[in-house]
C-alpha cells in the first residue's frame, strides 16, 4: 500500500458523484503512487452533504469550502462546483499549499483565468500542482488519437471538425437550471460544451486555435422558474470557423439543440497522409484512415486493447469501458503527476488558452463573426 | 409510345455520360409524356466527340454548339459544359426556342445568373422551360427528407449542418485541371460541391439562406501542369457559417482534402419534434430521429419503398439504387415539367440563389469572415 | 461498332426488367466484343408481353417461348421464367445452338440440373457457352471478396457466416404468389435466397461446401388466394450448418419473415490472417480486417475506385452502383465469354452443384438434421 | 446505512477482478438493502491471493476455500473459479448456509448442475438464496429487450439468431491455457460463450431452447505449453440450430477464432411485428424496428435514458457504461433478492437449463448432427 492523500472534494452534484467513483477506485487499476483518502466534501447544505458523503464514502462533511480547505487531512482540493466560484477556491487552496484539480471550463472569465493559472505557476514553484479537468483527454480513443497525429500517421493536419451536440433543452418547457444563468455558469453552450472540442481539437492535433468567427444563439430567450418564468442570459448554440496554429482550418459547433444526439462529442481530423474521426456516443472506438492503395478505407479500431492508452489497466479487448472511467484515469494522471514532483497537463495555462478562444468567439459572435485572434496565444 | 423529343447535349465528359443514360432510360421506368430521342451531342473536337456520340448513343455529333442548338430535331437543350459557357449557350438556346436543362453551379458569376434567369422568365411566358441540374434533390432519401420536413414531422428547424467532402486533391502532386482554374470553373470547392449543399439544405428545410460568415483556403497554390507547375486559382475548401430565413443556424463545409472521403455530401437537420441524417456514400438510407419516448433513436430508414419518392419505378425493397438514378429522376421531372407545360424545379431563379449565397461567402472571406447578407434574397 | 448479337428473352416480370435494362445498356460502359440486340421478348399472354417489348425496348413480343427460340435474329436466350421451365428451354435453345443464359437457381431438381448440366457440356464442344444468373458475384465488393481470399489476404478461411434476410412475408395476410408453390418455384426461401449465399459463398472463399445439417420451416401454412387460401408447399426459412472443402465451417440462413431486414444478403468470412463482411444493403461497401497491430479494425472499404472489379467502367469514387449495376456486369461478362469463345462462369455445373447442396439441406431437413454430404460433389 | 453482509470471493483472476469491483461499489449507486463488505479473499497461492486481497480491497486472504466459506464474517459466497470446482464449492456453502453467487457455466456436466440444483431447491426452504452470474442480462440494452419482447412489441418471435465471437486463439501459436483443457473448464467456445447466448437468448425471447442441431470443431489440436505442446481438448468452435418452445427458429454460433471480433456477443430477434438487434462491443446500443409504415426502420436506442433498465443509477443520457457495470447491477439483483427475501434469478435451475443445451449440442455433435431433444426441458 502506498502512501495515503486526502482528498477534499467541494460539490457533490453529477461531476462530484463521477470524482468520487474515480477516486475510490483509481488505486484498484493503476499502479499510482499515492492511495486517495476520501477524506471531507464540502458542500452548503449541511442535510444534503451529509449525505453525499455518506453515499459517496467520504469521511466528513463540511459545508464552508474554506473549512475544507484548511483540514489538515485534506492535500488535495478537488472543484466541482459551477464555474463562478472556481477562481476563489482554487487560488485560496493552492495558497495553503493543497494540489488542486478543477473541473472544466477553468472560470467564467479571462480575467479569473489570468489570476488562477498566475496562482497555479506560483504554486508549481513551490511544488504544488494543479490540473484542469478535460476529462475527455482520458478517453483512450482520444489518448489514441493525439498520438497517431504525433507519430506523424496523419501527415499535415488540414480540416478539423468538431461538434458536441445534446438534445436536453430541445423542449422549450423544460424547466431554467443555473447551466442558463450568466452570472453563474459564465456561458451556455460555450463554455460546458464548447470548452471540450476547443481542448480535444487542440490536445489531439498538438496545435492551438489562433483565431475565430462566430455565431451564438439563444433560441428559447426565457423558460419555466418556479411560478413564473426566467430569463435565459447564455447561448443555447455556437457555431464558429478557427485557425490553428499549423494552418488547419476548424469548424466547431457546441449545442443543447440536437434532438436524438445525446453526448455527441464528435471529433473528425484530415491530414495529408490519414484521417480520424471520433464519436462519444461510441467512445470505445476510433475510426482511423490511412491512404495506403485501393482497399484503403476508414477503420473502426475498438480502443480496448492492451497496448492503447490506459486500457491496460481494465479488462480484456473487447470489454467495453465507460464515461466514468475517463475520470479515474484522470485522478491516476494527476496522482502520477504529483507523486513524480512533475507539471500535470492539462495545466491551468491549458484551460486559460481555452478560455480566451471561448473569450474571441464571444466577441466574434457581437462583431459581425469578424475574425478575431486569439489574445495572448502562446 | 409517347411523343418524342429530340435532345441535344452539349458536352461529354463525367455529366455528359451520366446524362446520357438518363436520356436513354428514362422512358423505360418512368410515364413520362415525352420520349427523348438522343438527336445529337456537341463537343469542341471532332473525334472525341463522334466517339461519344457512338459510345453513348447520340444520333449525330456537332463541334459548335450554335449548331447543335439551331437544329431542328433539337427541341432540349442539356448543358453539360464548364460554367464558363452556361450564359451563353442557355441564353442563346432559350431564344431559340429550346428548353434548358443546365448543369450546376448556374453560372460562374452572380451577373450571369442574373442574366440568364431573366432569359429563363422572358421563356417561360413562350411556354420554354428551363431547369438547373441540382441533381442531389432527385436521391429519394434527400426528396423523402424535404417531405418529412414540409409534413412538420421536425417541427421547427434550428440546425443544419451541411459538408461536402472529397479527397482527390489531398495529394500536392496530383494535377492540375480545368476544375482549379478560376476563368473557367468560378470558383473551386465551393462552386463544385458548396453549391450543392447550399441548394440541398435549402431544398429539404423549405428555407432560405439569408447570410453567411466564411473562410476559404488554398491549400496546395500551385500543381504539375505539363512540364511545368500552374496557380491554382480558386479555393481547395469552403467553410462559413450561415443563417435560414426560418432562423435555423447552420454551418457549411465544402473540400476536396478530408482524406478518406470519397463522396460525403452529407446533411443533419435538427429541429423541436425530430431530427434527420443523410450521407451520400449510403445514399440509399435517410437517418430519422422522432422524439417518442424512451425508445426513441435515430431510425435507418432504407428509402426503398415502392412510397417512397421516385422508388415505385424502379425494384423492390432493398434493391439499391446509385448515382446515375438522381439524373434519370431529373429528366423525369423535366420531361414531365414540359409535357405538362409546368414550370420545373429548381428553376434558374433558384440556381441565381445559390449563386449569390457562393458569391456572399466569397465576400464574406474577403472581408475578415464579416457577416454578410444575401444580396436579394426572395 | 462491334458486330450484333440478337437476344432473346423468355419471361419479363422483375428478373426481364433488369435483364432488359443490362443488354440495353451494357456496351455504353464495357468494351464488349458484341452488342447486343434485343431481338424479341417471350411471355404467354400476348397483350402484357407486347406491353414489356414496348416498355423494355424489344424488337418483338413471342407467346410460345419455342418460337422465340427459333428465330433467326436471337443467338442468346436469356431465361427469366421460374424454375420449373428452365430446364425445358434451357436444353432446347443449347440444341438450336443458341448461347444460354439461365436465371438462378439452375432448376428445382438435381436431375433437372444434372440434364442441363449435360446439355451444356455437350453445347460447350460445338462452341456453345452457358452461364446461370448469380449476379452477386457481380457485386463489385463480393468480386473484391473473392480476389482477396484469392491472394492470400484472410489465410487460412475457418469460418464463414452467411444469411439471406428479408421481410416480405412476415404478414400472414399477405397474398398467395408462384414462389410459395413447390411445383413452380421447387422450394422456398432456399432456392431463392439460399441459392444465393450457398454460390456466394463457395466463389468468395474458392471451396465447396461438402455437407450439411439443416432444419426447414413453414411459419404460414396457407395464405389468401382468391376468394379462399391456399397451401404453401415451399419454406418460408431455411437453417443449414456446414462444411467446406477447405475445412471451414459454416452456418447459413434463408428467410423472408426477418421483419425489417429488406434485401440483406450477408456474408462474413474469418480467417487465420484477416477476415470480411459484406452486407447487401450497404452493397458499395466491404469491411476488410487485417490482422496487423494495435490499431487494427475492420476498414469499411468504399468499393468504388477505379481498379476495384467493374468499377473503372463507371462513375468517380464515392458515386455509388446499384443493384441493376449486377447485372450489367454480368451481361458484358457473358458477351465477353462469348467473344472471346471461352467458358463463362459461373456454369452450369456450377449451377448443379448448388442444387445439390439445396438438396443435400432437403433431405437433411428430413431426416432430423442429420449429417448429409454433397452427393457427387467436385 | 444498511445492514452489513460479509462476502467471500473464491477466485481472483479476471472474474474475480470485476466481481471485487461490484462488490466495492454497488451501495454507491443502488439503494441496496444490503451493504457488501469484503470479508475475504480466496486462492490456492497464499502470496497471490494477499497481494489480490490487498489490490481489490479484500479484509483477508484465505488458501483454503473451506476456511473462507466457513469465516463467521462470511454470509455470501461468490465463486469465480474455473467450472471444475463450482459444484463442490457451492454445495459446501448453501449446506453452510451462505448465500451463493456462482460464475457461470454453472457446472462441467450436467450431472454437477443437477446436484447444485437440487441443494439450491434446498437451501431456498431455509431461506438460503442462490444465484448463477449470467452478467449480460444486466446489459441495460440487453433488459431493455427482454422487455421489448414480454410487452409484445416484436409479436410472434420467428427466428434468433445469436453469436458470441472473439479472436484471441487466431494465432495458433498462442499458447495453452485452462480454458483449453476438459478437466478444468468443462468445454471451451462451448461453455464459456455458448453459454451466454443461449442463457441470453432464452432470457431475451422468455422461450427454452428445446432442441439443437450441432457441429464443434478444433482448429488447432495442439498448442505451445512450457517447452512443449499439450493437446486441446475442447472445441474452438461451436456452432448449432435450435428450436425454442415458442416455435421460433435459431441459429448460434460460439467462437475464438472470428478474427477481428473482440467480444461480438451478437442477439438479433425477428417477430411478427418488430425486431430488434445487439452487438455487445455497441453494448450501450440496442436496435429496434418496429413495423409502422414507409418510414420504418431499425432504430439505434441509446440506452442511457433514466427510464431504462438500471441506468437510473449511472449518469445522464449519452454517458456510456461499460462491461463491469453489468456486474454492479448483478450485485445490486442479488442483494435485494435476499434483502427481500426472493429468490433470485437467474436461478440455479436456469443454469441447469443452459447446461442441458450445452449437453445436447455435444451429443448432437457426436450423432452426425442429429436432432436432439433438450433432456428434462420444463
Amino acid at each position: 500500500m502506498t502512501e495515503e492523500i486526502g482528498v477534499g472534494m467541494v460539490g457533490h452534484a453529477f461531476m462530484g458523484a463521477v470524482h468520487s467513483q474515480a477516486w475510490r477506485n483509481v488505486h484498484r487499476f493503476f499502479d499510482v503512487p499515492l492511495t486517495p483518502r476520501l477524506a471531507a466534501v464540502g458542500g452548503r447544505d449541511a442535510a444534503r452533504t451529509k449525505e453525499a458523503a455518506a453515499k459517496y464514502g467520504w469521511a466528513a462533511a463540511e459545508t464552508d469550502w474554506r473549512a475544507l480547505v484548511d483540514r489538515d487531512d485534506v492535500h488535495l482540493v478537488d472543484i466541482c462546483t459551477p464555474g463562478d466560484t472556481h477562481a476563489e477556491i482554487a487560488i485560496a487552496a493552492l495558497a495553503a499549499g493543497k494540489h488542486v484539480l478543477c473541473e472544466k471550463p477553468l472560470a467564467n472569465t479571462v480575467e479569473e483565468a489570468e489570476a488562477m493559472t498566475a496562482a497555479a505557476e506560483e504554486a508549481a514553484r513551490r511544488g504544488v500542482r494543479s490540473m484542469v479537468a478535460f476529462n475527455y483527454r482520458r478517453v483512450p480513443a482520444i489518448a489514441l488519437a493525439r498520438k497517431l497525429v504525433a507519430d506523424g500517421r496523419l501527415g499535415d493536419v488540414r480540416h478539423v471538425r468538431a461538434v458536441y451536440l445534446q438534445d436536453w433543452l430541445s423542449d422549450p418547457e423544460s424547466p431554467m437550471t443555473w447551466r442558463l444563468r450568466r452570472e453563474k455558469a459564465g456561458s451556455g453552450a460555450l463554455g460546458d460544451l464548447g470548452a471540450h472540442i476547443v481542448d480535444a481539437a487542440q490536445f489531439v492535433t498538438g496545435s492551438l486555435v489562433t483565431g475565430v468567427s462566430a455565431t451564438l444563439e439563444t433560441f428559447v430567450p426565457e423558460r419555466p422558474d418556479g411560478d413564473g418564468r426566467a430569463a435565459v442570459t447564455v447561448d443555447d448554440a455556437a457555431v464558429f470557423l478557427a485557425r490553428f496554429s499549423s494552418g488547419a482550418l476548424g469548424t466547431f459547433e457546441a449545442t443543447r439543440y440536437a434532438l436524438g444526439r445525446k453526448n455527441a462529442m464528435r471529433l473528425e481530423v484530415n491530414g495529408s497522409r490519414g484521417s480520424l474521426a471520433f464519436d462519444f456516443e461510441s467512445m470505445n472506438e476510433l475510426s482511423v484512415f490511412e491512404a495506403d492503395g485501393p482497399e484503403a478505407g476508414f477503420r473502426r479500431v475498438l480502443v480496448t486493447e492492451p497496448d492503447h492508452p490506459y486500457v491496460g489497466a481494465w479488462w480484456p479487448p473487447g470489454h467495453l469501458l465507460g464515461y466514468e472511467h475517463t475520470f479515474t484515469h484522470e485522478a491516476a494522471d494527476f496522482l502520477t503527476a504529483i507523486g513524480d514532483g512533475a507539471d500535470p497537463a492539462p495545466s491551468f495555462a491549458d484551460g486559460l488558452r481555452v478560455q480566451r478562444v471561448l473569450a474571441a468567439v464571444e466577441e466574434s459572435a457581437e462583431r459581425q463573426s469578424t475574425w478575431t485572434t486569439i489574445g495572448g496565444t502562446r
